[in-house]
Order: structure tokens, then sequence, then C-alpha cells
């Protein structure tokens, strides 16, 4: 699909740029480095089984204002709360097979009956702004990960309990969503 | 590093939920399925030879306003301009390495020494705000292949022909600035 091509002039110039400076990868922003191995980010599960969550960047590391990336993996059979927000929202899906639950009528009462999409490796999809949605590993064997991209971080959300009841908790902001315990113990200014 | 466990009683649940609707993933923006298989979606090399450009998920096909997703892939030894944005920008290395050159002092005149940071399979990084930036291919034998998010689409850049010199074009929108040829014939109102 990518052209092959000999090395332009300007290649080789640059190569002998003198003043070119040589880095190990600093980042002012809380001493990280700037280029970062994926496979060395921390991971959490946020208390919810069978979830691998990694920010590969955020807002409260790296500063990011405008755009979230996660890396997410769930084991068969698991899956994310039934949720909505009003940030744009990416997916990708890197392996694995499952399902897509979206609601279009968000903003009633209750999401209602949601369509079932079904996604699958080098898929992607966007959340339209405020449906409720669902993401599903309906395999039985193996892992689905996904890249999530989301706009405006931190992501605030509602969740519900069942396409079929109103939201449970007011304006929640990730991770709080992940736990269903811990909603109840935030402070009024996470709300 | 993910649990594998056994299906939750909501699981099962959901999928007797008669209300449930099975949905060919109509989307309601310019009548693209939401779920999309990339490998389907139309490269462009616009005039640069050795690029593949896939817009994963963009403003003018899918209306998006706060996040573009782009694949692309660089041939040995191609490159991107030197360039500067006011938007958030991530890049993902899916698969080969390079090298990122980075200046950070791009609002003065000429963005000056840039520093040289390697790039690699499964590494991340984001280019600080208006920060003059170029991405090389700097493997003989492989492509490089990375996932690049932006914010506020569509991108305006000022592109650079040297380090050592001021921009050659005015603000201009992508993909304008991949054809170094076309920015002499744009329309005022797209500069």
């Amino acid at each position: 699909m990518v052209e092959r091509c000999v090395l332009p002039p300007l290649f080789l110039c640059l190569f002998s740029f003198s003043a070119l400076a040589l880095a190990s990868s600093p980042c002012s922003i809380h001493g990280l480095p700037l280029v970062r191995n994926i496979s060395e980010i921390p991971q959490d599960n946020y208390g919810r089984a069978g979830l691998s969550h990694i920010t590969v960047v955020g807002s409260i590391l790296h500063g990011m204002k405008e755009i979230e990336v996660w890396l997410q993996t769930f084991s068969p059979g698991t899956h994310t709360p039934i949720h909505r927000h009003s940030c744009e929202e990416v997916f990708i899906v890197l392996k694995g097979r499952g399902t897509l639950y979206l609601a279009s009528n968000s903003l009633g009462k209750y999401p209602g009956r949601p369509e079932e999409h079904f996604i699958f490796p080098n898929s992607t999809f966007h959340i339209p702004l405020n449906d409720a949605h669902q993401i599903w590993n309906t395999n039985e064997h193996e892992d689905l990960q996904v890249l999530v991209i989301i706009s405006r971080p931190p992501v605030k959300v509602f969740v519900y309990e069942d396409w079929s009841m109103p939201h449970t908790a007011a304006k929640l902001k990730f991770p709080y969503y992940w736990d269903e315990q811990c909603y109840q113990e935030l402070p009024k200014d996470e709300l």
C-alpha cells in the first residue's frame, strides 16, 4: 500500500545538520519521558474483575486538556457499565470480538431499547454525544482489547443499572464509574 | 494481565432482554455504517510518495468536532514536513521504528535546534502545543505505522522547509500541508 522510495536529499541533509541535538526524551510535565513504552505503563482494574485499564496519555499525568487515550482489555464475558457522556469517544478494536449496545434516546428518562452492533479486530466506531452505550466482550475464548479516545478529559458520565431505568448516579468522573460502590462515597464536588 | 472470570448474572440477563434490537450498524451521519473495518477505509498519499494516510474518523465524513484519528504509514526514509499547530496531538507507534524531531521554541522566528527522540513499536508520545516537529521513518527496511490523534479538527498548521528558517506557508489546513505545491493554489479563505 505504501510505496518504497529512495532517500530524498532532505533526508541526507537533515542527518548532516550539525546543530541537531540528541535528547534522552525528557518531558517537562511531571518528569515523565516524552516517548513512553505502553507495555510499561501501570494498569489498574478499578475494582472491576476482568478489566485492565491503561491511561496511555491523560489529563492528570500528562496535562492533556483536549484528548485522553486509554488501552482497555476485557476478559471474556466482561463489560463496561451502561453509561453516557457528552464528550466525543472513539474506539479502535485491536483484538478480540464483542458487542456494542447503543441507545440513542438517552436524554429521556431512561435509555430504552439498545441497538446491537458487532465489533471485530481492526474495526472502529464512535459514540454519538450523550447516547447510552455499553461494550461487552461476548467472545468466550478471547480477550477484547480496545483503544479508547475521549475528548475534554476528565470524562463525566451518567451510569445506568439497566436500559429501562433512570440513571443511578449523578454526573461522575472517570474512573469512579468503574466501581459501582464508589459513587456513594464521593465528595459532592466530584459529582 | 486481565483476569478471566465466569459470566456474571447481568450478562445472561442482558441476552434474554426481549426488547433488545438487532441493528445492521446504521449511522445517521452521511449514511456510513457505525462500525467500520479500518482496512476497508480508502487511503490517500496527498501527493507525497511513501505515505499512506487513512482518516479513521474525522470532521468531514463523520462530523467529529473534538477528535480526529488517522492511521499513517511511512515507507523507509519518508517523513512528515516540519510543522507545528496549536491542537493537541498524540502518536501511538503500531509498527516500525523512527525518529521524532522536536523543537520547543517554535513561537520564535524559526524552530531552531530540534531534539531527537527514538520511537519504536508500542511507544506513545504527544506533541506539546505549537512545538515544531517532524516524524521520520529512519529504518531502512520496515514501514513505520502510527496512529495519530488530534484535537479540534481540521488541524491548522505552519510548515517549515528547514529548522533554521521561518515558516514558508501561512496557516494551512490538513491535508494541504502534505502537498508542498498546493498551498500556493489555495483560496484565501483556506489560509
